[in-house]
């Protein structure tokens, strides 16, 4: 897949953003990507499957990083340790480039209702692929289901922050899933009788 | 809106479900529908904005009830109180009729991506409605984002449950939200530091 033009998928993205900032989102055509970006409709094809994609295409590979965070957990790790460990893995793709390109993405997205529907689906799929990587390691059921959740709850803050401070996202995933679990434990624990569970 | 046709929104919802069972989501039109509803095009418009909203139209009610329901909760309660007030109050919304709908419409739903897609930005919104809500009665914006999102798993699976078993969908949901606490602990005390926060 487009061996031939390292950049191309980059080139893409940028001269997709750039447009859809200038003209919107709904008034750009996968040809002015192309056109923009020097390349043919048919390499835009190659990397992406439409306009959507260009949006989102990086989330498929963030979803195996996070499953391979946690299936590669130590055998003793407990769910918060494993869901740690996909947080630090994810980190390898969150380059300083997808950073710089994070706001705008992020803008583009917030303007149009059905790029937040297709936002929204993703984050469930991120947290359905945690659950399930979390319950091939035999944590049970419900409880991969929650560690999932606080995880996802835990990347999207920590990847906001990010986006705002830049540096290793391990170490600011690491810092936001502590405040989480911290912040959890203060809504438990502000009704004593649910901590006896 | 349509008091003169009292069961007009109802009707809509079972021919829509109808069609889409029988022919595909994709492949009905609005015009189908109302005709199979004995209704016109225009009283269809009268109740649903687009052929999606018949699958996602009393979602609006939802969030103002859990909204209402965290509002409500007596003013010494905590986050959880506060989100099980909002699960006992969308219990007025959740009548034996829409159970009935329930298992055909999430066929649908899971059959199209834009389905699932729009769903998953109302389930999005629902949490964001209930931690807005606690935040306005005074809840810490961390704490406020963890317990809606405890809260939107155990509507979820609450409802899950309700279709299937029937019966007050307030007692399934606190039942279903004291499990989702009982996990909640069981995460953070596999791992006994964190609980110190």
């Amino acid at each position: 897949m487009g061996r031939w033009e390292p950049d191309a998928q980059e080139r893409l993205v940028l001269a997709a953003l750039d447009l859809f900032s200038e003209q919107g989102y709904e008034n750009t055509a996968v040809a002015q990507i192309a056109e923009r970006a020097g390349l043919t409709k048919s390499t835009f094809f190659r990397h992406f499957r439409d306009k959507r994609e260009v949006l989102f295409g990086g989330q498929e590979v963030l979803a195996s990083m996070l499953e391979a965070g946690i299936a590669g957990a130590p055998e003793s790790a407990g769910a918060v340790e494993a869901v740690e460990a996909a947080l630090v893995a994810v980190s390898a793709g969150l380059t300083e480039e997808r950073r710089a390109h994070g706001p705008r993405r992020r803008e583009v997205i917030a303007g149009n209702v059905e790029l937040r529907e297709r936002e929204a689906l993703k984050m469930v799929g991120f947290a359905a692929t945690m659950a399930d990587s979390l319950r091939r390691r035999g944590v049970p059921e419900l409880e991969a289901g929650v560690a999932a959740e606080l995880g996802l709850l835990a990347f999207w803050r920590g990847y906001d922050r990010w986006l705002e401070t830049g540096g290793d996202f391990a170490e600011v995933a690491r810092r936001t899933f502590a405040e989480v679990r911290a912040a959890t434990t203060a809504v438990l624990v502000a009704r004593p009788g649910t901590l006896a569970g």
